[in-house]
């Protein structure tokens, strides 16, 4: 199962290498990883996307809150979250065509944002579900590049916790 | 100088602890980074800010062409790119102050993606600068709590280039 966790970390030099280093030396799946500053310039948050069966989850989770620069740790699995990703899209389309990018930027409500002679590139966030649609949707035309940002999440309101550093 | 570079790796395990490591070892400074899978499945791209003087630069640059993983490395400074990161913002209000949060968001070309009875979430996303602006309208609101995507970026498309007369 995919799990979602979010942690809250020192902004320590070495942080993400030890993170990064905990999934590679013990196998770990690591889907995806974001890493943002906050509010405040000593903490910064990292969504990470991992999978596993529960144990190895629960593995991940104990392994994660072990490390001295992890201030808090999330598991938005199962909460109400927000969860959305972005991407940036080039894709290569004579004149004539950039009408039909066009209108399939317009139905998945994404921006474009540079026209050149031969090229396109397009702003595009949502679930990543929504990101995959549209690819697919795009892989007609040619040279497709693509940048995506992996998820970024956040837990829905209403219960605000007293927040932790930066939070 | 901050320098944003494009990578595409070969999405092995152990790649991104592998780039993480060597940021940490050279104690290089690393702003932020993004993974993010490409059309490819055996391809991700991860767009890293650095910053350093010109020397550290040319060392991280070609520390990173080193690692068997990169497959391309495009550092995008100096290049016409596209620049964008994805934020969301958790921010506790009132419901009489709702309206509040809406203009902002509005101003900001932001969504509100969720309201809850105490807290609201809006998704924002635009250059660097522009969710710090918006964070600091915010930071009057309580218990403001937010998860940034880091830079995601992509090269402009081919265009035809002013001559630098001159210049």
């Amino acid at each position: 199962m995919t799990h979602v966790v979010s942690l809250l970390v020192e902004n320590h030099q070495g942080v993400l290498a030890r993170i990064a280093g905990l999934f590679s030396g013990r196998a770990y799946n690591l889907e995806s990883l974001t890493v943002g500053i906050t509010t405040d310039p000593s903490v910064s948050r990292i969504t990470l996307v991992c999978s596993g069966d529960d144990n190895v989850i629960e593995q991940i989770k104990k392994q994660l809150n072990k490390l001295i620069d992890v201030i808090k740790l999330t598991d938005l699995t199962g909460l109400q979250s927000v969860h959305r990703e972005l991407a940036l899209i080039k894709v290569t389309v004579p004149a004539e065509k950039r009408g039909e990018i066009f209108q399939i930027a317009d139905v998945f409500r994404a921006k474009v944002v540079d026209v050149g002679t031969e090229a396109m590139v397009i702003e595009v966030t949502g679930a990543p579900e929504k990101i995959d649609d549209m690819l697919t949707l795009l892989s007609g035309y040619t040279a497709l590049e693509v940048a995506r940002s992996g998820l970024v999440s956040i837990e829905r309101g209403k219960k605000i916790k007293k927040a932790a550093k930066g939070a």
